[in-house]
């Protein structure tokens, strides 16, 4: 079976996020002073081939825990979709 | 009212990814060659001050449209939920 699976990788809250800190500052430029607190991470979309949900998740975790996050500083979330 | 926004920004599906093609093969090296067709976008995370929840999407889309996205080689989609 396919299945796709789409992670959130972002930093952790108690991490500066400069790139985010500075969107925040050209919001307030751009007329947008209402959006505050702006954090950017990575998206990752990919598909895996499992025969079960289980076994689908299992890969995504391992994936993430050795090459999408850095533990150190991002925290990882995602959902595993079959298609 | 108070607004989460979560947005995933991804290149287009006609454009090359090649930071994903990389994860791609780095995933076989590390035993996943399950994995496959992995594309890399960003995640925004902000929060929003506004009256409803359609102002504030109107908010984020502006947001998306002037400073987040690259809409020639990138497309956004986004959630909108009360906090």
């Amino acid at each position: 079976m396919k299945f796709q699976a789409e992670i959130d990788v972002m930093p952790k809250k108690e991490i500066l996020d400069p790139q985010g800190k500075a969107v925040t500052g050209s919001m307030k430029n751009l007329g947008l002073a209402e959006i505050q607190n702006v954090r950017i991470g990575k998206h990752v979309s990919l598909e895996i081939e499992a025969d079960t949900q289980e076994a689908a998740e299992n890969k995504v975790e391992q994936a993430c825990k050795s090459l999408l996050a850095n533990l150190i500083m991002e925290s990882y979330s995602f959902t595993v979709t079959a298609v």
